[in-house]
């Protein structure tokens, strides 16, 4: 049976592409898509389309898209926005598949636009070519190394799929999911919506995670009923935009996007399993969160500490964000009992500071970290540690220990904060360690957190 | 007439330091305070004192502070709890002008540590050396290379003036203000407290801008009438612990603290002109945006922005923080409308995009800057930007425009947000531009806005 998603093959695993309205100009001024394309690395054949060009980019060129003679999956259709009706049509006519339209000018522009808009959806429901965009990159699939956007792409081969409504995310994505394993830029979206990529990425096992840009979103009975099923397979991170009244306004002349009433559509895509982001800035720390940690199976968090006013503004962070400090047996607090001096309080957090100036960082948490995570009235574990010169410093870096110690098998989240000069560095090693994730603040540390107790809920 | 901070210059402008307790150890893993102070290039006089050495780190050493037998303004006691107090009794003894306890062990910890803190309070108040912590690494002040932390700081000699109830923000200045110029760590505050920091800071001019940590605070009348003097100055930002219940009661075992009501403390501060945090995380962009932009006399915001999707994010960021989209002048849209297409819908947020497509992203920028900060009707900026490669995408740079465009005589601050795989980078480039300054998120740069028309309601 075909499934929904099944369209998106054309678009991200085409065999053939017609590139049609390519210019002769190359460099990267000249916004040229088939050269970032064949650049990319793309294996499958490429058709040039410019009535005025023999040759392009050292590929033949074609006058018309019939020309062609041979089978395309995928057109590119790069042309002002009068000529992309009659170009759709004739794509429709030589049996091309599937179609982007990249340009501006349509639902997101006059009242001429969104008639234009409406032909070309109207000719991808007669049995035309089905349609992304308009106002689109298009797609990035680095697994096969082809994309069509006109800007330059990282190509990393991530388990992280994304689905947004503007190039931003694509160019951006150091500032949003960090990488893109698969991307779809939908536009406009006239045709080829949410329900198709996110089945797609759903199905995709190459795909750990995926996360969405949304203006706004149609079909929303059918679309949550696809959410609800993917987000039990895996996590779905949505980051809405639209919330002010002013931020609406301004979808509805970008992408020409109907926000819709915000609370009940952040309510809807929740109760349908979707974790859900106010900010798009903390989308990377969804995305290395979710790849790295299991699900929160509790609120009962332990903090161990090198610093006492750290604790406390864990402590805050965590009230925050819907968790609580863990009531520690005794025999945890013991533990630590034993490595500080008689006078110290002990409690959660945890304060190793004194443990740490006389038996060392390492000694301190190896044991500290083991009887947390052995204890069973702890869900999860947030460590602050330092991020100092791993040269000079060597004997307070206690990352190492964490890794060493983090289990995967017990099913418990670490998060870490490393504070001090190194923390990017320290950070930045943690990527890719299962069960132990570092971020670049103690907020964000117990924000990851209560993210990991959201998907629980989903998935339990 | 003697001011209530003149006691800090002992603290942070000796002449003659004694460092009881010091420990012939030496390299990193040793902490020991005097190689750090020797290695920062103090030029002040460095006593050291400890009966068992004749010399430490190629210094004479002497058995007793009482042996020293030259004036000394300052002692930093490292020693054991129970030997502080007498300690202190004969640094008074020997006409020593003032005292840090860095140890632990106070009423940070048990009931006997209790004790001992308010009997070290007692000697200070009957004319004994005026006492800073205990529980402190002291101070830092990089203006005369001096300081007493155990813990390695950077040197820069930035105009940031910093007091804090925790090592934490020495340390980890970098996840906090940043730099730090002078910083006093107060920790225990059994004598020298908020007080005579805010009014010897405010009274430094090399001090452009004061960040406070706090977790509690005495004397709440004296404090708001100091600081209400001081915020009139220079703005003071001030991140409190304690927000939440447990955190309270973590800051109690922590400094001895009594965090307070969190609301009517909040409200207080507020009241008295200080900036309030409540992630610690904002304070190195609260420090950056003060000590480079002027208030914000309106909360009229223009948005000029190379991607919609951005225009929408900063929108919403905006109204989260009390701001709004200008109204522009037909005259302002005009400017970007002679440069787009004649499709193109006009409005803040301006659009660039198509316009950058083909006129270029300089022309575009400086045309649509010039404009907005010319139009009465805005009060501040935020531009959006791309963060390319700069070496092979410097024609979808608009960096070096806005710098050239800026003009601190204008009094509108601009605010810009660049995304892409270089935002560090470009983000970094504008650190000490006047008027103008970059932020890792859109979020951030909107919220900066929002800080700025705080500081204006406190100097209007």
């Amino acid at each position: 049976m075909e499934k929904l998603g099944d369209v998106l093959k054309f678009f991200m695993e085409p065999r053939s592409v017609a590139v049609v309205g390519v210019s002769r100009k190359s460099g990267p001024d000249s916004f040229n898509l088939m050269e970032n394309m064949l650049r990319s690395g793309f294996q499958g054949e490429v058709f040039p389309v410019n009535p005025q060009a023999d040759m392009i980019l050292g590929v033949k060129a074609y006058s018309r898209i019939r020309e062609i003679h041979r089978p395309v999956d995928l057109a590119v259709i790069t042309l002002p926005r009068d000529l992309v009706v009659p170009t759709i049509r004739e794509c429709g006519a030589a049996g091309v598949k599937a179609a982007i339209v990249v340009g501006q000018g349509f639902a997101d522009a006059d009242a001429a636009g969104k008639r234009l808009q409406m032909q070309i959806a109207e000719i991808a429901r007669a049995g035309g070519p089905r349609v992304l965009g308009p106002n689109t990159l298009g797609v990035v699939n680095n697994f096969n190394s082809f994309t069509t956007s006109f800007m330059p792409l990282s190509r990393d081969k991530a388990p992280i799929g994304l689905v947004c409504q503007s190039g931003l995310f694509f160019v951006g994505a150091d500032n949003f999911t960090g990488k893109i394993g698969k991307g779809i830029d939908i536009g406009n979206a006239c045709d080829v919506g949410f329900c198709e990529c996110l089945e797609y990425l759903g199905r995709d096992r190459g795909v750990e995670v995926i996360a969405v840009h949304m203006e706004g979103v149609r079909h929303g009975r059918k679309f949550l009923s696809i959410a609800q099923r993917v987000a039990r397979q895996k996590p779905i991170v949505v980051f809405k935009t639209g919330e002010s009244e002013s931020g609406a306004r301004a979808a509805a002349s970008h992408s020409g996007s109907m926000a819709g009433d915000f609370v009940v559509c952040r309510t809807a895509l929740r109760q349908a399993g979707l974790l859900f982001l106010h900010q798009g800035d903390k989308m990377g720390d969804a995305v290395r969160t979710l790849l790295h940690q299991p699900p929160l199976k509790g609120d009962r968090i332990a903090v161990i500490t090198a610093t006492g006013a750290g604790g406390i503004a864990a402590s805050d962070a965590l009230e925050r964000y819907g968790l609580r400090l863990a009531r520690l047996r005794p025999e945890t607090l013991r533990v630590l009992g034993a490595l500080s001096p008689e006078w110290m309080p002990l409690g959660n957090p945890l304060d190793t500071w004194p443990s740490v100036m006389t038996h060392g960082i390492r000694e301190t948490y190896r044991q500290t970290l083991r009887a947390v995570l052995a204890d069973p009235e702890v869900d999860g574990v947030l460590c602050i540690s330092l991020a100092l010169d791993p040269d000079e410093y060597a004997f307070l870096d206690a990352s190492g220990v964490l890794s060493d110690e983090v289990d995967p098998c017990v099913k418990k989240p670490v998060v870490a904060w490393f504070y001090g000069p190194f923390t990017n560095e320290i950070t930045e090693k943690f990527e890719g360690i299962k069960g132990l994730s570092a971020y670049h603040t103690v907020d964000r540390a117990a924000w990851a957190l209560s993210l990991l107790r959201e998907r629980a809920r989903v998935v339990e």
